[in-house]
């Protein structure tokens, strides 16, 4: 007997199947703000629903749109939900989720240009665009020495950026030799306050996390440019090499926004690579009032960072990572084995973007990008961010007003942080409280030694009633 | 001007575009066959046809359909084509397209268990579901010490391996104090045809190509495993570390099997770390009298990876990957700063996927594959593989059967490596001829010093009558 072809792909199963699909979806968008946030099951509550074993014989759609409803609906945290505030939002949309669609649907692979070159052309020109409607330098445009891409996260962006740190640091050794053989000591330089990824990276890439200075930070959370410097003077002094630092444009912890131009300098008396991590607030940048204090510093960073999928509403993934030198990176990442040779790879005249990053393969991410942008349009967008900005704002003003509250600081874009003024166990019950009764979910982090309660606009469901929501229910929970 | 929230999410546009989306992939489906399978672009042409700036107003999705006619699909080499022979195939499915499109449109992240339970549950049991299809030890069940995730490629797979071993070779003193610090060099050992996404994961992890061995390969392009123990008891003489071993099950040139009983005792005998890397062979798995070549030797093995998206009909990524004891991957990759705290992971009694991997964000990935084993199901997977590996022996017949070829080895599975007899410039122009004419496309290698033509059966359209096709187009264009 052979394989029946109309189980992988029968184009009148695939229409009807397909909008029965797309009908779940957009139901679900309707019904999910009526959903607690948080999933409230229980460890392997999900996994005890599905039988052990995979079926022999094919099973229907409509069954499996059941098992959606009955078992993973109810497994999941909503992040589309209109009162999700936790972390930052990953954003989704229409034409992002088309976006996504449309990759899986031609099942290309970016690998290499020749491998399919509208994958790789249309992802350099999208970034080109998106250079320029965030204000970043010229430096990093195709048309010059740079250029940008996308990766999953910006996990994989800074550490893609580390490795070519190292090899420019030891002139390309470590990858022949090994760190093992380098006399002196690589080091990394972030801010207490960075993201986890930078010391991850560090550990993948066998710098190891004490090689990774943490600088301290000033009392709104942004890096002491002058500890930078002397941390890195005194690594130097020692015989260390003061190899790559990693300026935060919007920490996580409460949206501070390092001061670029003072780190790069640093930076630069050391020829070390300066990368900025903008994976939330980058997007910001598109409008002109806010991009300043972001992009400050951009024209010296090597690389530079910011998630889409976090307020620009593309879903996740979608990194968008830019080199001011592409050729340093790919110097450190490219591999050419027998079985990729192809003639537009030798000219030298087109971008492998698997030379760009880890993995070898790669999906066609850019679609999603490109029809987000186009089907939304820059001015819309902008004044998505304005509203988020402005809705911070508000609810910063309500939380001043109630004398049981205190803001922890000036809300930085659409973050705001704020604790209660009878300390940390209350602002932990509170939490707990709040995200238990399910309307709205947030989340929290450590600011200036406190618990701090975390409200991160930028959800595509959410609304100006939604945050309003939000504060009724802190305002009435808290006791 | 608020922002039109009807742009970024609106149902019943949502359903009207989404339709249109899904009839647009189903025509494309239908038609691919008519197409050149590579693209006949020149470098920047994709680039010309595109405006420079993004726009601001919004624009319609029935502009955006006829751009991707006008200029995406030109762009495209035809993944999806049924004469696409190259690599291997990455196939995509209707089951699995539509995973991904759930996957996009509910837009949770999976990054902590507590992030969306149902995102990590699903994904740990049905890596169950397919290590008891492939037949793997039980070692690798997450009901034991092991368990199973899925990663974007085998070169994260592999890297994420590396960083485990290089971590428990070292006692984790890697990721403190980097290995700089170490006294003795780690090694690494794969054979000569491994892929190169081993050698560049020792670039990544700080270990170097230098130490990466490339044991010889027998003619059969299988490590010899006697090499391998002689060249890991030279470098223990030498005083460095023997830390990681991957054997290949399926090399990307011609298919060969790794001898991995004997390879596993030799790495066992310095305590190194074996991967498995089964990227494309792995699948074939699924049927028991395949299976004995794919999965020998697992039982000594500490991780073990594959590649559903390359031969079991889920699109492109799902990279199934496998550890024998998950506490060293995570000892080795797991962050857990405060912003991520939470209860679930405070118990210990989840899994958290980011600590599995680099990136810290996750999409919900395991729903294509749920989707693809359910709405295919096992017995119609395994059919299928069958037929690819009988009409490679067909093809291969075919070959062997006319003088002026010559097979390069038995076929491997749905492999078939060949060349002419007149040698290397004639093999080149008939691959070159072939591929410009557009109704099939290989790909090369070499094999044994040789140029030699690859034929990958294992596309979603591929049937017996485009493997007589591309026969027919290579025997009449050889002169």
């Amino acid at each position: 007997m052979e394989f029946d072809p109309s189980l992988a792909f029968d184009p009148e199963r695939f229409r009807r199947e397909g909008r029965a699909v797309i009908d779940w979806i957009a139901d679900y968008w309707q019904s999910v703000a009526a959903r607690p946030v948080a999933s409230r099951v229980e460890p392997g509550w999900v996994r005890s629903q599905l039988p052990d074993r995979a079926p022999d014989a094919p099973e229907n759609l409509e069954v499996i749109l059941r098992d959606f409803d009955r078992i993973v609906v109810p497994g999941l945290t909503h992040w589309q939900h209109p009162g999700f505030f936790a972390y930052f939002p990953a954003n989704a949309s229409g034409p992002s989720i088309l976006g996504e669609l449309v990759s899986a649907g031609l099942g290309v692979q970016g690998m290499l240009w020749a491998t399919s070159p509208a994958c790789t052309e249309l992802e350099t020109h999208v970034l080109d665009w998106l250079r320029e409607l965030l204000g970043l330098p010229a430096r990093f445009a195709s048309a010059g020495t740079g250029g940008g891409m996308i990766q999953d996260s910006a996990s994989s962006g800074v550490l893609c950026a580390l490795i070519a740190a190292r090899e420019r640091a030891t002139a390309g050794r470590t990858n022949d030799g090994g760190l093992h053989a380098e006399r002196a000591a690589l080091v990394v330089y972030t801010s207490q306050d960075a993201h986890s990824s930078v010391e991850k990276a560090a550990r993948v890439a066998g710098i190891g996390r004490e090689w990774t200075r943490k600088i301290a930070t000033n009392d709104r959370g942004e890096m002491d440019a002058g500890a930078l410097a002397a941390a890195m003077d005194d690594d130097a002094r020692a015989g260390h090499v003061p190899c790559f630092v990693v300026a935060t444009a919007g920490t996580t912890a409460r949206g501070a926004i390092d001061p670029v131009p003072a780190i790069t300098a640093a930076a630069a008396r050391h020829g070390a690579w300066l990368h900025v991590d903008a994976a939330w607030a980058g997007a910001a940048a598109i409008c002109p009032e806010y991009r300043a204090a972001i992009v400050a510093g951009a024209e010296h960073a090597d690389s530079w960072g910011f998630n889409p999928h976090k307020w620009l509403l593309v879903n996740f993934d979608c990194h968008a990572f830019w080199v001011a030198d592409r050729a340093l990176l790919t110097r450190a990442l490219a591999t050419r084995p027998d079985y990729l040779r192809n003639r537009a790879s030798d000219t030298g005249g087109v971008i492998d973007y698997s030379d760009w990053q880890v993995p070898l393969g790669r999906r066609f991410r850019a679609l999603k990008l490109w029809m987000t942008l186009r089907m939304i349009g820059a001015e819309a967008l902008r004044q998505r961010i304005r509203d988020h900005v402005a809705w911070a704002e508000e609810f910063a003003s309500w939380v001043a007003g109630d004398p049981r509250f205190e803001l922890l600081g000036r809300p930085s874009l659409s973050l705001v942080t704020f604790a209660l003024r009878a300390g940390d166990d209350a602002t932990a019950r509170l939490l707990d409280r709040v995200n238990r009764e399910g309307s709205c979910f947030l989340s929290h982090a450590r600011v200036g030694g406190r618990l701090a309660l975390r409200l991160a606009i930028g959800g595509t469901l959410t609304d100006r009633p939604a945050v309003e929501h939000a504060w009724e229910t802190l305002k009435n929970t808290a006791v």
